[in-house]
């Protein structure tokens, strides 16, 4: 393992990656993990990942575990790059990607965070935490720590997709909803975290998380042969998948993997819920609450995100943007990208596609720009965006197009 | 391409590949394709894989797929087999894996049999097709069919899982439901195969889709290093994957990939929908039809499957079984792989673990062999064979776990 240190970004103190570290100490910030990266590049070559497995820990020179008995994998793939061969005639494109994070374990890019997560707090000795979620990176956090006998408490909003609350169940985990937003159940989190002791595993609150989130941006890399794409989306809630895909690359130039301008990020939030987006129209470098956010894009309703400093940084030093989407655009490109290329993919991840006509239309994003949306989760853990009334027949009816549709 | 021709494997008429196929003109069997395997066996050899993409194409001197252009891709992956350490401690087996097919598009292994016919029907021309599901299949055969601009007609059991329902019209298939089985929507498309002409994609009516599971035997012979295993559990309902598995098995002996001992093929069914099961104890080559069919395994829900006697013959041809296992025990099995190894996987699948410990209690299934279980979709996609009743807190509330739990 080549860990030197935990790193705050704010004052620059140091904190051994030995211990289980939460925040910096002294200014409350989240915590980086730094790397040898010259050891790194002198140990880690492109051509040693043809042998490797077919997952993200084939990038193990980048990551955090010292002890690979103390990994923890739920079987966990290189997911997609889909070419939308459709999705560009029609939008004008000629190079536009899908990364499709629905073929994580349990449907959704927080397994990342939570793989990684959970195998340093294996790792570290942990026996229980608690966290904050919007639904899927509590039952990713929960799926994982049931293979690692790790006890997981979760506290998440009413309102959080439903199969995201019997993943946390099934797994057994201890559930807890609040009514109210996860700044709510954040509250409720930091209570139990100071009552009961128990790692606390919100956002950012615990170094290992980006690190998972990293594997995103390798994965990319390596899909385009190391000649990165010009843009990639991002829905940002938490904005801990664009810090660490920002993290990775700087990562990925140091050790000479990649070289040349670094593509731009853009963070797209949805209308009522933007705070990243006001941040960045007024320049901006950290957010405000965000107040009354509601989204049907449930995974980003985050009113103030923790890394939100973090999430600029890597916005403006690859000269991106911050861009906001409807609720109604959301579910027409949902439906969009479903009807044309056969993807049912989440709301979070129909932003992106949306935001990408968006910046076609005003000139941001060129035509032969080569740009990868990042969908952030499977379609069916969110059924009720779609809506179907299907005709019921008896069994000794047949069906009568003419009449039926 | 290697097809030779397609065959009756109850009258060994042949048939043309070159043109669409249903069942066999003279007998009404399913067809299978047959290969050129000498051709096969002179020209591929394992080492090629190593540098060809990680999905189910790579075996494509064993695919039907005569120009690569008509491949019809939504980023599947050669899925996960996971070694269930904890389970096999409790259980006292020394070996055994989850073949995990939830990281198929769509979360099940449906997608195998659609990816590869919906190619081979976009490779014919086809313009529409109409076919019975219990829903799984039928979701698959949408997405894939919106890729490919191909009309799809689907009918399915109003008790079919809602989530399939709206992976169907999402991507923009005709959907019909009707009050009985799948055996009653299966004349329902009869009927409408008769009046409208589709191409008609139930099960084993097209030769192709077996074409597709075949590759989960593959993927499994490739992810041993071509040792097999000794048992294969898989749930079985229409039970095409058993036939695609031993279909598989036979044509990589054939062209020197595999030796010796076949795995021993287990049919898993439910008690209350078994008739291969009581097949299999009555030592018959065909099923009857089961009356009353019902159970919470709704995939497996086939009260007489149209390849029964190819299902029959790949258990007794490999010194197989076929076991029933109880709605309870399936449920139990389903929560206790979830708690142990933070798997969620499908009813479906935890019934193999159930045949798993019974087959292992009676002396079939020994300590020390490997052994493989098939979960056939995400837990996801049937949400409500969970249930749970979480505490609600208000926002200014905390956790009080002595009072709570």
């Amino acid at each position: 393992m080549y860990v030197s240190h935990l790193e705050c970004p704010k004052c620059n103190t140091k904190f051994n990656h030995k211990e289980l570290n939460q925040l910096c100490t002294s200014c409350q910030a989240p915590l980086l993990v730094r790397y040898d990266l010259k050891a790194v590049k002198e140990n880690f070559k492109k051509e040693s990942l043809s042998s490797r497995s077919f997952n993200l820990w084939r990038y193990k020179e980048l990551l955090p575990i010292e002890d690979e008995k103390n990994i923890v994998s739920l079987g966990e793939v290189i997911t997609p790059l889909i070419k939308l061969e459709k999705l560009e005639k029609k939008l004008g494109l000629k190079n536009l990607y899908l990364k499709d994070e629905g073929f994580n374990p349990g449907g959704s890019f927080k397994s990342r965070g939570a793989a990684v997560g959970i195998s340093k707090a294996k790792e570290l000795n942990v026996e229980a935490f608690a966290m904050p979620t919007n639904g899927n990176a509590g039952a990713a956090w929960s799926i994982y720590a049931a293979r690692a006998d790790i006890k997981a408490y979760i506290v998440m909003p009413e309102d959080a997709p439903t199969i995201t609350r019997n993943e946390c169940v099934v797994s057994g985990a201890e559930l807890f909803l609040v009514d109210g937003l996860i700044s709510d159940a954040g509250k409720i989190v930091a209570k139990a975290i100071n009552k009961y002791k128990f790692m606390d595993a919100s956002t950012l609150k615990e170094p290992y998380r980006i690190e998972g989130k990293k594997t995103l941006a390798f994965e990319i890399a390596e899909q385009f042969s190391w000649e990165l794409p010009d843009v990639i989306l991002y829905p940002t809630g938490g904005g801990v998948g664009l810090i660490g895909i920002y993290k990775a690359l700087l990562e990925l130039k140091e050790i000479g993997f990649i070289k040349g301008k670094l593509p731009r990020l853009v963070a797209v939030q949805a209308s009522n819920c933007a705070p990243i987006v006001k941040a960045f129209e007024e320049k901006k470098s950290e957010s405000k609450f965000w107040e009354n956010a509601n989204t049907i894009a449930f995974g980003i309703t985050v009113p103030k995100a923790i890394g939100d400093f973090l999430v600029l940084e890597a916005i403006y030093e690859t000269n991106g943007c911050a861009i906001a989407i409807s609720d109604e655009d959301i579910l027409k490109y949902q439906e969009l990208i479903a009807k044309e290329e056969g993807l049912f993919i989440c709301p979070e991840g129909a932003a992106t596609l949306a935001a990408t006509e968006e910046l076609y239309k005003n000139g941001w994003i060129k035509k032969d720009e080569k740009v990868v949306l990042l969908n952030t989760g499977s379609g069916l853990k969110y059924p009720n965006t779609v809506k179907s009334n299907p005709i019921i027949l008896k069994v000794d009816e047949e069906i009568n197009l003419e009449k039926d549709l």
